[in-house]
């Protein structure tokens, strides 16, 4: 079992991403500093692993102070500035923080260091549940449309998925998201083999979604990010699963670069292409997908890899992290409440009754 | 202007691509063993290019010969054999081996030595300049149907291009296929910017289409393979042209893999897509895409970049070379002769009456 973040005894655990698949190290560490350090150095990495981590980070601070109830507030604002300073554009870390700092404002007056401490504690836990939780959620409902949507196939054999990026353990602290629905359908002898594609530019499907998959023993291979569509004509892929950044009330989602060409692929070669995310990433107020911003990185991501130069430094290059693959050619969203198979403009909004 | 290959005062000239784009070294040789070196270890690459290199390194092991005409033949049998022994799936080698063992047999009992050299320097010589014709051809011929396909966007604006993989000079010899007809058009004042896909896993369209582009002064950036599905849908490329490895009697093309996706994502935006290839590309033996052989690959392409290793020695990779455009997704392919426009079951065969 994959251990990518744990809290026991005051201590947090994690595992430093930066190195897999070539190096494992697990770190343990009480200091609220180290522990900032790890998400500003990406040892912890993934959406919702940051917003988890973020929540016991702030509760490694609060266990180093010794001070009295009178100057906490201060060393309460120094400590989530810090936190929150550690990853600027990561919106679970904000979402973490956000929630203790309305513990702090509900309790602080009314309620002793220890008693608001403990509600911390509880609610730092509870982000890390919540997401193991929406996991578990995720991976029971993708399940049933998968057996339903493929039921034909799956009459006379197995099914071979194909994934983009990392979507797991490493980046959830749950089972994952479409990383987690396709670990449960193995369970369940639905799977025959996981297609990871590389996920130009940083290789997080070849690098942590293959780590991922050969630690807990689930038959995969990894290919070329541009290979999926000759798969797909070639017949060795029955359908797709991936995760999402952002999803727009029509059902447009954002997610890592190269997305919507598997989806586009996967929609001519006539295979259901899934997304899984949990409802939190579903942002209503947005109607399509052209309204939702696209980060363009740094275009040494491409120039150079793991330090070793592939180009010249001036190179001209544009660096899209995320694309927006059109609802329609989306065959469900998996949230943690529902599975939502097409006509999203109606269905989503519904989610949020 | 690039100098890829030169042959002058019986001195081949060649550019070492092995180290492009970090590193440009222009070797001179008047010896055969380094000429076949250099197609050994991929410093000469580019199929056309290592027939028009074939036939040269020829050349240099006649200048090098000081024997009897008796005892001739036994040097150019073991001569043809290095040449043949140093890239063994290069069919233009072997097409310019055969044809120097055709002048052999023809001329070789009739002939003294030296005139048997003239016409093998002849030969030689001949299967550069019809590279470079070729070339010519096709981008002329190139450059008249993308005027005629994009007329209404013409008349406004300039046009983007996408291409993938490097069928430039560094590959032809010539002024190159896809990428002589993108020159022609750009020196027409047809095209604003290029646009080159990576071309994972060798990154071929990242180094060296860039490389070159860049030493010609024309407009260009690169991007992750998997990103010009995006960028088709955000309206930022208005068509693609790639080369060909092998394109089949209903126009079923093998090229570089990433091809296909993108020959899908452009027919999805309604954006024409082309091959340009020379008609010795076609095999009209072979009735459609399935029946082309793929490559498949070393896995540590996709497991090690210029050395260093990205994913574990173990990582099941599946890397396929090349995939298959299927004809109904190419516009039109471009060829020496004449640029076809669908119908490829009756129109290729044409080419060859």
């Amino acid at each position: 079992m994959i251990d990518a973040i744990s809290f026991e005894n005051g201590t947090l655990g994690y595992l430093d991403q930066r190195f897999l698949p070539l190096k494992e190290e697990y770190v343990k560490t009480v200091s609220h500093r180290e522990a900032i350090e790890a998400i500003k150095t990406l040892a912890v990495r993934g959406a919702p692993l940051i917003g988890v981590a973020a929540g016991y980070t702030v509760i490694l601070g609060l266990n180093s102070y010794s001070g009295s109830k009178e100057d906490f507030p201060a060393y309460f604002n120094r400590l989530i500035a810090d936190v929150e300073a550690s990853r600027p554009t990561a919106v679970n870390l904000f979402f973490a923080t956000a929630r203790m700092k309305e513990i702090f404002e509900r309790r602080f007056e009314s309620s002793s260091l220890e008693e608001l401490f403990r509600d911390m504690r509880e609610a730092a836990r509870k982000i890390h549940d919540n997401e193991i939780e929406n996991c578990e959620n995720m991976a029971r409902l993708g399940v049933e449309l998968i057996r339903e949507d493929l039921a034909e196939t799956l009459e006379t054999r197995k099914l071979t998925v194909l994934t983009h990026c990392n979507t797991g353990t490493l980046a959830t602290g749950g089972s994952g998201t479409a990383l987690g629905v396709i670990k449960q359908a193995w369970r369940e002898g639905l799977i025959e083999k996981v297609i990871t594609a590389e996920s130009r530019p940083l290789l997080q499907g070849l690098r942590l979604t293959a780590w991922e998959l050969e630690k807990e023993n689930i038959p995969f291979f990894s290919i070329s990010d541009s290979s999926s569509a000759f798969l797909m004509q070639k017949g060795m892929i029955d359908f797709g699963i991936v995760g999402a950044d952002r999803i727009a009330a029509n059902g447009d989602t954002a997610n890592k670069i190269g997305t919507c060409a598997h989806a586009i692929s996967a929609y001519h070669h006539n295979l259901p292409f899934y997304i899984a995310a949990p409802v939190s990433t579903i942002d209503i107020t947005i109607g399509d997908g052209t309204e939702i911003p696209i980060e363009e990185r740094d275009a040494d991501e491409l120039r150079t890899i793991f330090g070793t130069r592939v180009a010249t430094p001036t190179t001209p290059v544009i660096n899209y992290a995320f694309d927006v693959t059109p609802g329609t050619f989306i065959r469900g969203i998996v949230t943690d409440k529902k599975a939502v198979v097409g006509n999203y403009e109606e269905e989503l909004k519904k989610l949020f009754c």
